[in-house]
């Protein structure tokens, strides 16, 4: 009855940007027939103090490389928040998913119980690194991907729940 | 660096409707004070084509009770979609909850590797336990409550990140 903490993040993680990259393309053509500036949707939110899509992806990026790099224990790598198109989203992805990538299977060696301390806005707060992932890392992440979809089917972009499952 | 089915699967679904019944605690206090009935947010969706807040909490309920009863190979208990009022989601939320908890650890021994065949629209479609779970079933539980958590923001909820995450 045991799942390897490498297959509850990588794949994941890997999947979900691959799933939303297609949601992205259909948006685009969507837009297109439409005659929809894609930056409407870019900037687009559903409440005036949430993220617009744009912030969406970027915490959906810094979820995940966040918790690969604190799981193995290397540094996390740096994006700058400054993308203003779909085509700077899809770079943003495309590195996101590189990083991950760059991480083999061998790092993740004991990350399930490695110690992994977070500085919130209060106070620091120290997690194993299996309940940093499940507790944490994977309801944020899809925190993020969801309401990019939402954000899109707000707009009336004809996606349905199977571009975001992937089955 | 393992984790088991059980870990990944029963405490996820806790914690997420956990979180969902603080978050619509507070959604009833923020209704009251602006004396919205709570009918009106019950009733809400983001699109046209979308399932209300009503139908992502029951969705939530039958992703989360769907996947334990199959990984452990019992019945799916049967609910019926009839919820109305917050009181009705609070109880299926409760009945989804007492599932789960009722389903012994030891009743995941070999779920990682269970075959589970799904009936899907177009087809069926087999996939390992642990597949199941972390390809599909946990992406589409936190779609469910982000969603839920997303209409409550749109329309005006005073609630946060934090409220969903419970970290």
């Amino acid at each position: 009855m045991t799942l390897s903490i490498y297959r509850a993040s990588v794949p994941l993680y890997i999947r979900g940007f691959s799933q939303l990259a297609g949601i992205m393309d259909k948006a685009e053509a969507n837009a297109a027939a439409r005659k929809i500036d894609l930056s409407v949707l870019v900037n687009s939110r559903l409440a005036p103090d949430m993220y617009p899509f744009s912030g969406q992806i970027q915490r959906a990026s810094d979820t995940a490389k966040g918790t690969i790099a604190r799981l193995v224990g290397v540094e996390i790598p740096s994006f700058p928040d400054d993308e203003v198109t779909f085509e700077d989203l899809r770079g943003r992805i495309a590195k996101t998913v590189d990083f991950i990538k760059s991480v083999p299977e061998s790092a993740f060696d004991g990350a399930d119980t490695r110690e992994i301390t977070l500085k919130l806005r209060d106070r620091d707060m120290t997690l194993s690194g299996a309940d940093y992932l499940l507790d944490r890392q994977l309801p944020n992440f899809y925190f993020h991907i969801t309401t990019a979809y939402a954000i899109l089917r707000h707009n009336g972009v004809d996606i349905g729940k199977r571009d975001y499952l992937g089955v």
